[in-house]
C-alpha cells in the first residue's frame, strides 16, 4: 500500500480554511453545537464529502456520513470519522483533524485509484462535547441506542432551545434512522488532550481503552451568620468542610493506585458574600482510572470523607453519585492494525489509555474500534491556546489511512 | 427616673405591623434599602414620629431625624437610633428595635409629661445593610464625614440604578445638608447578632466597642485542563489552593488571640465545570478581633499561606487587602452611663465587644458613642429565622430610655 500518500498541501489548505468558520481572536474556533457557525461547517463539509465523491447522508440526529463504495457491497463498511461541533471559544484541533484526516484519506484513495475490498464510510458526529446540549456525545450515543432520538430532540441549551428545534432550524434533521447497523470497525483520529506523547516526544500513540469514571453531586448545608460576631466554635460552615473533601480527592489519588485522577471541578457557594459564613456549598466529584477496582475504592473512600467533613463542622449533606461508567477496553484486533501501521511507516510510538470521553467509546459497543491520538502542545485542550503540530497530523493521517486500508481489504 | 415606663402594648403592637410592611412567608421581612417596601417603611417611621409630637427632618441622603425639644435649646441634643432598612429576605428584628424602641422611649417621655433638660432626636439611618447599595452604613458614613453625598449619590445597584435616583424616585432626598453637628452623645439599641448572651442566659449587654476586621480578596489563577487526560503531577488546580487557604484560616485562628475570628465567605470558581481543572479561583477573607495586633498577625500569615499554595500548585495568585478598620471602643462616659442604667433597673448584664459593624461606630468618630445588645436566637441574624424574645426587647428598651434620659439631663 506504499503508493497511496496524503496530499499534505491540499490537507492543509482545507484545514486552514476550515478554521476560519466561526474564528476567535485569539486563534481558537467557536462552533457550539447547532450555531450558526456549526451549521456553516456542517455545510462546508457536506460539499467537501460530496466533492470527493462520496454519497452523503444525514441521519435523524444530524450525524453526517460520506460513503464511498468498495469491490464487494456485502461486506460491512470500515467506518471512520470524528466531529466538528466545539467547545464554546475552543480549540480549531479537537474532532476537526479526525474528520479532515478521515476526508484526506478518502482523497488520497482517489489520487491513486485505488478501490478497497470493503466499502468505506466517513463521519462527522452530531454534538459530541455537550457544552450547549448535554450529555456530550449525544449524535453517536443515539446511533449506537444509548439514548432514543426523543431523548436527543429533547435535550435543551440554557435558553429553552431544544436539540430537535435547532436541528431543524439549521435543516440538519435528515431522513435516514439513526440506529447501529452492520459495521466491519470503527477508528478515530484525535488530539491527545493529555501530555504524554509530548512528554515523550512521540508524534502519535495506538489507543488501547478509555478510564472508567465516576461523577458525583455534593451538597454540605450549615448555617449562614455574620462572619463577625459568630465565634469559630460555634460555626457550622460549607466551605470549611468543602475544602476539606478537596484535600481529600489530593490524598486519595496518592495512594489509590498509579492512574488515579480526581477533580473538584464546580464549586457553588451560597449566599456567598464575604461577611456572611457560608451556609451552602454544592460541588462536583470526578474520579478515573482505567481500574475499575480503583475508581470504587475512591468512591467509597471519598463517601467516608464526606460523612467525616460534615460531622465535624454539624452539617447536614447530600451525596450523589450522577454517573458511572466502567473502563472500556477497545478491541485488540483494530488496536494491532493500529500498531502496525505505526510499525510499517516507521514511526516511533507508545500505547495509551485515554483520560477522557470519546465518540469511538460508543461505537466500541456496536462493531470493533481504536483510536490513533497525535499529541496536543502542554497537553491542552478545549480552549483557544489547544495546539499540535502539523508535522503529528500528518503522522497521524498517515496511520489512519494505513489502518483503514488494512481492514477495508479484510474480508 | 422611676416613673417614666414604656407602653409595651403599643410597643408590641407597633412592632407587629411594622413587620407586616415587605413580610416573607417565613416570619421574616423583604425591604432593601429604597425599595417600595422600604419607601413605605420610611413613610410609617415618618408618621409614629409626627403622631409623637416629633419634628421631622429629612437629610440629603435620606437619613430620617425626629427632635423633641428640651429645656434648654441651646444645649446640644442627646442622639439614638438605628435603621429600618433589611437584609434581601431578612429578620423582623436587625434595627428596627433600634428606631422603634427609640420612639418608645418619646412616647414613654410623652406619658409622663417629661421635658428633658437637652433636646433628644431619634433617627432611621439611610442604608444601613448595603445589600443593595455598597457600602453598608452608607447614610451614617455621609452624616459622618466618612463618604461624599456625591459618593453617596453615585452608588449602583446591581441594575444599573443609583442610589440618588431612587432616593429621588421614593421622594426621600431631603433638603438639609448630610453633615456632622454638635451632638452631645449618641446611643444605639440592636441586636446582638451572635450568641454569647443567649449563652449565658442574659437580657442585655453594654457594647464596649466594636472587632477591628481586615478583608481581602485573592485570586488563583493556575490552568484549566480535562480532569481525565491531565495526571496529578501536572495539575495547577486553584481549587486545591483554595482549600490549603481556608483551611489555613481555621489554622490560624486557632493559634492567635482568643476572640480571632476568620472566614472565606465567597467563592467563585472558573470554569467551574464537572470535568475541568479549575483555572481560576476568587474569593474573599474576613479576619476580625478587638486587639489590632492580633487582625495584622492573621493578615501577615495568610499571606504567607497564600504565597506557600500557590508555590506548591504552580499558581500565580493576586492578593489585595480591600478594608482595614482598627478596633474602635466606645466612650467609657456612654458605656457607664448604659451600665449604671441596667444595675438600677435591677437585670443580669455583660459587657460585650460588637463583631459586627454598626452605624454607631461612625457616630463614635463624631461623639460620644455606645450601645446596648439584646440577645439573637442561636445567634442568627439576616435571616428570616432571626429572633430576640420579645421581653429581652423591652428589657433592652428600659435601658435606653435611662440611658437617654441620664445624658439628657447632664449640662
Amino acid at each position: 500500500m506504499g503508493d497511496v500518500t496524503i496530499d499534505n498541501q491540499r490537507y492543509r489548505e482545507r484545514f486552514e480554511k476550515f478554521s476560519e468558520i466561526g474564528a476567535t481572536d485569539r486563534e481558537g474556533v467557536n462552533r457550539p453545537s447547532l450555531s450558526n457557525e456549526n451549521k456553516e461547517a456542517r455545510y462546508t463539509i457536506v460539499e467537501w464529502f460530496r466533492d470527493a465523491g462520496l454519497s452523503v447522508t444525514i441521519d435523524e440526529v444530524g450525524n453526517i456520513f460520506g460513503r464511498r463504495e468498495g469491490n464487494d457491497a456485502d461486506l460491512d463498511p470500515v467506518l471512520f470519522g470524528s466531529h466538528i461541533d466545539s467547545q464554546y471559544n475552543g480549540g480549531r484541533y479537537d474532532g476537526v483533524i479526525g474528520v479532515l484526516g478521515s476526508l484526506e484519506v478518502i482523497e488520497a484513495l482517489n489520487d491513486a485509484n485505488i478501490t478497497t475490498e470493503r466499502p468505506l464510510e466517513v463521519v462527522a458526529w452530531s454534538n459530541e462535547e455537550g457544552v450547549r446540549f448535554q450529555p456530550d456525545m449525544l449524535g453517536s450515543g443515539v446511533f449506537c441506542d444509548i439514548f432514543d432520538v426523543e431523548y436527543a430532540y429533547s435535550r435543551e441549551d440554557k435558553n429553552g432551545k431544544t436539540f430537535g428545534e435547532e436541528l431543524e432550524r439549521i435543516d440538519f434533521k435528515g431522513d435516514t434512522p439513526s440506529e447501529p447497523r452492520p459495521l466491519h470497525c470503527y477508528f478515530e483520529l484525535h488530539v491527545e488532550q493529555g501530555p504524554f506523547l509530548e512528554q515523550e516526544d512521540l508524534p502519535v500513540a495506538a489507543v488501547e481503552g478509555v478510564f472508567g469514571f465516576s461523577w458525583m453531586n455534593v451538597t454540605f448545608e450549615g448555617q449562614a451568620n455574620h462572619a463577625g460576631p459568630t465565634p469559630m466554635d460555634m460555626r457550622h460552615d460549607a466551605m470549611v468542610a468543602t475544602s476539606d473533601v478537596v484535600q481529600a480527592v489530593r490524598r486519595i489519588t496518592a495512594t489509590e493506585g498509579t492512574d488515579l485522577v480526581g477533580t473538584v471541578g464546580s464549586v457553588d457557594v451560597w449566599p456567598n458574600a464575604i461577611n456572611v459564613i457560608p451556609e451552602t456549598v454544592e460541588f462536583t466529584l470526578d474520579f478515573r482510572s482505567y481500574d475499575d477496582e480503583v475508581v470504587e475504592t475512591a468512591v467509597q473512600r471519598i463517601q467516608q470523607e464526606i460523612e467525616w467533613a460534615a460531622e465535624r463542622e454539624g452539617l447536614k449533606y447530600e451525596f450523589e453519585e450522577i454517573m458511572r461508567i466502567d473502563a472500556d477496553p477497545f478491541d485488540q484486533g483494530c488496536i494491532d492494525t493500529v500498531v502496525e501501521s505505526i510499525e510499517e511507516l516507521g514511526y516511533d510510538y507508545t500505547r495509551l489509555v485515554s483520560g477522557a470521553g470519546h465518540d469511538a467509546n460508543y461505537l466500541n459497543k456496536i462493531c470493533p474500534t481504536s483510536m490513533i491520538f497525535v499529541p496536543s502542545v502542554d497537553g491542552i485542550s478545549h480552549r483557544e491556546s489547544e495546539y499540535t503540530e502539523w508535522e503529528d497530523i500528518q503522522v497521524g493521517t498517515e496511520v489512519l489511512l494505513e489502518a483503514v486500508q488494512k481492514q477495508a481489504s479484510k474480508s
